[in-house]
């Protein structure tokens, strides 16, 4: 089945109120909010990664998922395939750093002893708490769209890990993603919709713009890039739709409290319209990463 | 790592206290109840299982777990690789009707798709609330050892799924085992200690006295077998280390509130202590799963 087919079959079965028809990125119980990955060796990482980066990104993409609710994280339960020795005893040196870092504790899991020919899977539940927690669809028509921090580096990062010369600060913004936990929670009670960047930023606001029945645009020129990205030679609409960013998109009328970049504007209408310093460009084939 | 060694170097990890460092199949977080899965194709279950019954079996081993903890279920997190379309539906079929049977709606999740190559692995985390939730630590001395429903059924359905001849009763046990909630509810405010049985009775009631600092008597012709199992062939001993069972094991004083059997005793001292007919026999060299 393809995702989408998968996804609307699953819609027809009996769904939590809070799982909000499956069309966020979080799951909300009361104010708790639950957020699940699988991660798969050579799909969703690199099968020459360190192992230490492996738990750190794990960890971290879920964490990002509970900032664009404004949680404060509760705990992970890990699912785990134990192997090679060196390999565990790195992922649990990254394991341990990521939770002292983010002040997450382990709350369980499971573990299990994969055939020998598998690749690696690894899943991980985390668990967080928010009294405000923005969805991606309440957009409003005239409210800004912003952007926390820099956008493409991580795209840039996974083009230094396979192989191209490029500085480490890129590579870490792929492998070692920082969750924006206190932009999450401080901005969570006054923005209209929030998501995190994970497969790109033109598709990710084309979804919170679609989920909000609204059209947006976004102004290239306005996307805010990092200068190790300048010199490395990706360009905006690369940056754009690279992906694995972990940035705090998000929708609201007036300046955030905190930093963040105003690249686009919401509006009646439909659709994801790109601009150049204010000129319409086309729309690109590619917005991102397609599951 | 064996996982001896990875779960003694996850317990050096920040761990949540609601993890109990990792002794319990559960975690508590105030009043709610988690638990988290994965299985593994040729591991966990046949390859040749039918897709249906892998889903209500992944869903309701879980729901055992919250059962152990007197937990009504909230919800259940799926991770689950899309693959082929008629496992795909099939096994949506029977995750439909598990979740029906036992009133717990989908939460949310995450669906990966594995390289072609690799054997189907899915992750289930289930969440539940309990304002009684008994641990497997606090059996006391003088305390009877109970056990719901009756033991080994699946273990002979397991080998009626690998080709032997026996009644579909059997085989239904293995494939489609029923968590014991109500029973769990009623028991959790009364009992001393409680686990659901996994890994095998005499296994876990060994795990449950060693977690409480006690010995613990059971007596073979006391362990409730179903007639199936009888006409089957297989005896009580092969019974009580069969494993897959998810009936409660549970230690308490007077009469319990449910249907249940009394098959031992709590007492000062450690180890389990088979006995047959009152009288002492040799502690078996195999008493379950051992992971």
């Amino acid at each position: 089945m393809t995702e989408a087919d998968f996804l609307a079959a699953l819609r027809r079965l009996p769904l939590h109120a809070g799982a909000h028809g499956l069309t966020d990125d979080a799951a909300h119980l009361g104010d708790l909010i639950l957020t699940k990955d699988m991660v798969v060796a050579g799909v969703h990482f690199l099968p020459d990664d360190p192992p230490a980066d492996v738990a750190w990104k794990l960890v971290a993409t879920n964490l990002s998922d509970l900032a664009a609710k404004g949680a404060v994280p509760l705990g992970v339960m890990l699912g785990y395939p134990i192997g090679e020795e060196a390999w565990d005893r790195a992922f649990l040196a990254g394991l341990d750093e990521v939770l002292r870092t983010f002040g997450c504790p382990l709350l369980g899991g499971d573990t299990v002893k994969l055939p020998p020919d598998a690749p690696r899977i690894l899943s991980l539940t985390a668990l967080g708490r928010s009294a405000h927690a923005p969805r991606r669809d309440g957009a409003r028509a005239g409210d800004g769209l912003w952007i926390t921090g820099t956008i493409g580096d991580a795209g840039a990062g996974l083009a230094i890990a396979q192989g191209a010369a490029g500085p480490a600060s890129l590579l870490a913004r792929y492998r070692r993603p920082i969750p924006r936990l206190a932009e999450g929670q401080a901005l969570a009670p006054i923005v209209h919709a929030m998501m995190d960047v994970s497969d790109g930023l033109l598709i990710d606001a084309r979804r919170m713009a679609s989920a909000s029945g609204l059209a947006v645009t976004i102004d290239l020129a306005d996307v805010p890039v990092s200068d190790d990205l300048k010199a490395f030679g990706h360009d905006a609409l690369t940056a754009a739709t690279a992906g694995d960013d972990y940035e705090l998109l998000f929708a609201c009328d007036g300046e955030p409290p905190v930093a963040a970049t105003r690249i686009g504007t919401f509006a009646t209408g439909e659709g994801l319209h790109p601009l150049q310093n204010g000129q319409p460009i086309p729309l690109p084939d590619r917005l991102g990463y397609q599951h």
